[in-house]
């Protein structure tokens, strides 16, 4: 169906502008009154004539008409043929090889806060290694009284927690930086994902092997692909909510999301979350890797380099309408979007159809729960005229998600990770909703 | 793995028993301590050895040698091929087609409370229809103001609500009436499933067609598929928190969960959800649709019929140990299974391990919802000897699960619908686990 399409969100035409009246439900009611065709317009083409007693010849369509497919034809189940355009997508010429690429998640067509394991973002530095869980092993060494090397067969024994958190890549939003603007909400923010992860708090873990409770200040993971990708991971990180994760919205981990075992470190960029994960060492100092002194660190204005820059801060975007869509019509829309913090919870979200000048109070989707994603949502009416559509969090410490000019004044514009501007799209009066850089 | 097995669950051998001390992390540091092998031992096979500083020979996994396949390489992603075995399952004999039938959920096998929309159960009257969602129309009228014919685009412009919600047929554990006993709890409890659904509130459906105030008291659905299978709905859950929904999981729903349009109709029987909805009128009575009149009510003792007991009343059952698995280690092990009731959220759920005599409260899954299921968890030290696993929930109501003969005496044994008691799982002490019916 065309909302499915990457490019064009369709909706169908209005009515007459009205005045804007008080209260939700008045306001639909006024904004919305046009929706659904009449019956006796609308029914001869879908078989419901008869139904509604009206005289029109009865046009049952053919799914009606016949058994479909059999109970239990597929073992596992996938989506409809008629959504074949929603798919995590490559971004042309983003990366020199495709075995260290990204591939974005379709935000523009998802609902909710949980995001379709399918669909969940991927970046990797050297393809997606495909494990025999049988074979895997995770050893747990260093600084600790008894090294230790487990089986999947001895993780799946440990007592388990299953959270929802979500994962965001610390390049996430990475083309915004300067005014490169790609078209859609996949592009700009599609490294991101959330979802229900189960496995064993790594605090666990280390109490098994016997950590040094003096010395021990920091852990490496190392994944089994063959990047042997490594992060350093602070011990008070670790100690809190870190999981070894093997479960991902209720089923085992898929490949590209480090099938069998990962790490999941809420709240800080996807990078640390190690997936593939095979190796944990417990030392005293950070170990200074490729991939955390090359990358994933900020080059700031004077040309110094900040590392260890992990949590990823407040941040908001406007999922639909967004760019690449097209309103087709005047009146009601629902504004949707995601609203997450690496700090916490998100205490409030605000959207603005003006560039920012006035803000209104979106309602956010309960449970609100702490590092995960939380949907908002505001009724909308649009008056035909342009319009730039913003959204803004605040999380549970208080922090206020920046304009994009407030984090070019302290980092610059030749940063590649941690952008967590404020987001801005442009409806045009025809209807056409793109990227643009304001604020 | 072994693990995702139909009928085997594989768990490490253990060390010798030891006495249960007090506190989970005492309890999981006596009991556990066995876990994980020295690194001298384990090492060799999996290429660890190097980094811990041990002089044994490098055997680097292929995995860790090679690029793997491309980032991107699925648009959509699929599940590993080392879990083909994690599938819907249909129980021979059961049903006398394949398209009026029933798959169930392999609930051994997971994790949380979100299933994957894969493995969702299926319970279709006349195979799966296959719908264009371009041409699919949703018609509302009967006693309203002014019926109405939507497109789905017309559907989801509409103020949208995601909540998480279970689905339970009425005839799951049917087979457990009398002392026919399936193996495993795929088969006992797997037409269940759980999800973050998106759709529009039925209220405010009703509400732009404007239903008659002093006449209106039903609701009839009526599906698009070749059963045009229909139910009635009482207007007091049609305006409480019944939905028309679109979304699972954050995605368009799946052609076997009624894409592009079902009816939600959470804590009630499953078949009420009614899928590929098409229609829905108002009326002032009931209408004893076939589905309603003949199907999914309750043969009493006396040979009377019980009609319209459509709340899915308190449940649970242990997922993990549960029958066809088997327990090849003394020592610990975690209980965890699923909890739910239809009238509102779980307050608590008790676990026995010697069938009823004793119990201990299990640790709740964080956040309890409304109408879903909840994950429930228990250190448990299985000691080598016979052992009969129960779990019994206890809602926000006070309401407390009762035993398959507290439910008997009630309901005699010829029913097939609505069967919530107590499951026992019995372990012997060669570590099978096995269905039985006690108390």
């Amino acid at each position: 169906m065309k909302r499915s399409c990457e490019q064009h969100g369709r909706i169908l035409p209005a009515s007459e502008n009205v005045v804007e009246p008080h209260g939700r439900r008045a306001f639909l009611k006024r904004s919305l009154a046009f929706a659904g065709g009449a019956v006796a317009a609308g029914a001869a083409g879908n078989g419901l004539a008869a139904d509604a007693g009206r005289n029109l010849p009865p046009n049952i369509p053919e799914w009606s008409q016949r058994l479909g497919e059999a109970v239990g034809a597929r073992g596992y189940g996938l989506p409809s043929r008629f959504e074949a355009t929603v798919q995590r997508r490559r971004s042309p010429g983003l990366t020199r090889t495709d075995h260290s690429s990204v591939s974005f998640t379709p935000l523009q067509n998802l609902f909710g806060i949980i995001t379709p394991t399918g669909l969940h973002f991927e970046r990797h530095h050297a393809g997606i290694a495909e494990i025999d869980p049988e074979q895997h092993r995770l050893m747990v060494h260093g600084l600790v009284r008894e090294p230790k090397i487990f089986s999947m067969d001895d993780l799946m024994r440990f007592p388990s927690v299953s959270r929802v958190h979500f994962i965001e890549c610390g390049a996430n939003s990475g083309m915004e930086w300067g005014n490169v603007a790609v078209p859609t909400v996949q592009y700009t923010h599609g490294m991101l994902g959330c979802s229900e992860f189960t496995g064993i708090l790594l605090s666990t873990l280390l109490e098994e092997v016997g950590y040094d409770r003096q010395r021990a200040r920091f852990i490496l993971a190392e994944g089994a692909d063959g990047a042997s990708l490594t992060r350093t991971i602070p011990m008070e990180m670790a100690l809190d909510d870190v999981l070894v994760v093997y479960g991902q919205n209720g089923e085992m981990l898929r490949p590209e999301n480090g099938y069998p075992l990962r790490l999941l470190v809420p709240g800080v960029q996807g990078v640390s979350s190690v997936k593939w994960l095979r190796r944990l060492k417990v030392g005293d100092q950070p170990w200074n890797t490729r991939e955390e002194s090359l990358h994933y660190g900020d080059l700031m204005p004077d040309g110094s380099h900040r590392q260890y820059t992990w949590i990823q801060e407040a941040k908001s975007v406007i999922t639909r309408p967004s760019g690449g869509q097209m309103i087709l019509a005047q009146g009601y829309h629902e504004i949707t979007g995601l609203a997450w913090s690496g700090r916490g919870k998100v205490k409030r979200v605000d959207v603005s159809s003006d560039g920012g000048r006035n803000w209104r109070t979106a309602a956010l989707q309960e449970p609100v729960l702490s590092k995960s994603l939380t949907r908002f949502r505001l009724d909308w009416r649009w008056d035909g005229g342009p319009a730039l559509l913003q959204s803004r969090v605040i999380d549970e410490t208080g922090y206020v998600q920046p304009t994009i000019s407030q984090l070019r004044a302290v980092r610059g514009t030749r940063s590649i990770y941690h952008n967590n501007a404020i987001k801005t799209w442009k409806v045009e009066a025809s209807g056409e909703v793109s990227n643009v850089q304001i604020g």
